[in-house]
């Protein structure tokens, strides 16, 4: 059907019960090919948060079939004849959550794109699942065999990552560095990550990695505590066992990225941990909105608050050098592919320490990190 | 009761009721002298919302009797051996909201007023009125015929400004001036001004004074329309008029000052009239909180929501210099400050055009703007 000799088949959500580890095998209609394409053979793909968001149809009506996955790593096995960024069969290469933007091939302008920041494109932000490219084609993510993406978006491997260990960074892991990045963390800086999750030990990691003086994890409870500071955190916050701890903690922090996204977060106590001129980043994002923000915590320390959008190819390209550098190295368990259903189950019970990583078994395995 | 040849007598607020034009006429006490003081002959006082909020208690307990006004112009009669900034006997200057901070003369170490911060120390930010200062003294405010106060926090105003016009900069002003300052508004910058009241007329006059590209002032009616454009506007949205509003104007601001306290302003609608990385500050502070945020806004435009609290003695030099510059001639009616209770009253129910200036009648007046 796609002019190859392989299938594209993968784990496909029919309707919303699929969030419910109800997704069934099958095949699925790739984009049409173009010439900037490539084909992946996928390797593994890790669970985000977002995968079964959209199988539940929980940010509107999800366009079924679809099969979930933006952590994907794999090789590539077909490359068009004008592919970008210097991709070429053999490679192994990651693919995020975005897979394409408009970059100008539509008639509006995109000042956006043009500057290189492709994850704020608003005339044509391409979700790597349930997506639709320029030429209408579906996007199809990575609990599959293969997938077909514009090369724009496929990023090169450094050959000292793990192919499991590469997976979670693609989306968990940019979506906590590029802030952290953007914002300046680094030496001199004293940085809170509220959330101890998959997003939430990447930020610890990332912070620790940018040479930060301070990064202080704040939990509910101290049960990852001994975790935390395994992976770099030099101070850590329980909110709910000591009453005391904003009291303690109170304009103590320059950054602080939340990876929380309870409704009923403590969010201006949050804030208040902020120093003058601190920068709040909210990437969790709670479906009934943020808690209420008494105003007095951003004018008396002049706080911002703001947000952020996974990273573009260049952010990606970053981070992987700063993992390298820095041998960071996510806290990874790989399941087969086979046992998504049951993945996404045990994701929704909470259950990763701290991102799960789905494997096809036909690759040679890459030692787990537990 | 000071040493002096002069009485400190003012409009006092005895309890709540004085918020509704209950003001009474009485002698009051200052703080007990000091060589870093100076005694001010008050000229004119701007009349600010906070004057009214705090007569009625509406930011916790007032400490009564409470003489309000911090937007104080005058003459210094008497200046101690120890003053500081360089003012003197006969100098013209004011006062805004802030009469004193900690500087340092406390056993806390203050990095904030180190920096020249001194709007934001959180040790001992001392109100110009319903404050205490280190010595123990009560602050009071501007409705009044002298004013004793720390000399570093007054400001000489230059020849080229009018009393009644400097006047409203020292609160009003500042409060718009120093963020739109310091978030970089000038030259390629699209500002909006949310709310053309007080605040708001200054918001408009300063973007235009600082070389903004364009000068949107956002207002639920178009009643002031014609008022915004002659203070320097280039654009009008008027939100209730115009159902196309936010499709019309979505994405096209980089900075946004927000004057409007309103708990049931359109919030989240204002948030995504913001580009990319955009600066949403909010100086308004509803009684009930911010309305809550849909947080997409910040994620999907990384776009920065903060608040800013007034301006240091620098801050109001910088903008005095800006107004002399740029001729910055605020819409300012002069009352005598016999009517100060009517005055109050008027103000509440929203009738300058754009600000109130109580005027002792023992000074030559200036030429009114209407």
């Amino acid at each position: 059907m796609s002019g190859t000799d392989y299938k594209f088949e993968g784990w496909l959500g029919l309707d919303k019960e699929s969030a419910n580890g109800n997704m069934v095998w099958g095949e699925f209609e790739p984009k049409t090919w173009e010439e900037t394409d490539i084909d992946i053979k996928i390797e593994c793909c890790g669970i985000c948060g977002s995968d079964i968001h959209t199988l539940r149809s929980g940010w509107g009506p999800t366009k079924y079939p679809c099969c979930v996955g933006h952590e994907v790593v794999g090789t590539v096995v077909r490359a068009g004849s004008q592919v970008e960024g210097g991709v070429k069969v053999g490679d192994r290469v990651g693919v995020g959550a975005q897979s394409d933007s408009c970059r100008n091939r539509t008639d509006k302008q995109c000042k956006i794109c043009a500057e290189g920041k492709y994850n704020y494109c608003r005339i044509r932000h391409v979700g790597t699942y349930n997506g639709v490219y320029l030429n209408g084609g579906k996007s199809y993510g990575g609990y599959a065999t293969y997938q077909r993406v514009p090369s724009f978006f496929a990023v090169k491997i450094p050959e000292q990552i793990p192919s499991s260990l590469a997976a979670p960074m693609l989306c968990a892991g940019v979506t906590t560095y590029a802030p952290l990045k953007f914002h300046g963390v680094g030496p001199g800086k004293r940085v809170g990550i509220i959330g101890l999750g998959g997003l939430g030990h990447f930020g610890v990691m990332w912070a620790k990695a940018l040479g930060a003086d301070q990064v202080v994890c704040i939990s509910r409870s101290s049960s990852k505590k001994a975790d935390a500071v395994a992976m770099g955190a030099t101070g850590f916050i329980a909110t709910a066992e000591d009453p005391e701890w904003l009291a303690k903690n109170r304009s103590s922090l320059d950054v602080i990225l939340c990876t929380a996204s309870s409704a009923d977060m403590p969010f201006n106590e949050y804030l208040s941990l902020l120093d003058l001129d601190g920068t709040f980043i909210q990437v969790g994002a709670p479906d009934d909105g943020l808690p209420q923000i008494q105003q007095f915590a951003l004018i008396f320390n002049r706080i911002k608050l703001t947000g952020s959008l996974i990273g573009s190819p260049e952010d990606i390209r970053e981070m992987f050098q700063l993992a390298v550098e820095k041998k960071v190295e996510p806290w990874v368990k790989e399941i087969s592919m086979k046992d998504a259903n049951q993945a996404i189950l045990d994701f929704e019970a909470g259950k990763p320490r701290y991102r799960y990583v789905l494997k096809n078994e036909d690759y040679t395995p890459v030692a787990q990190k537990l």
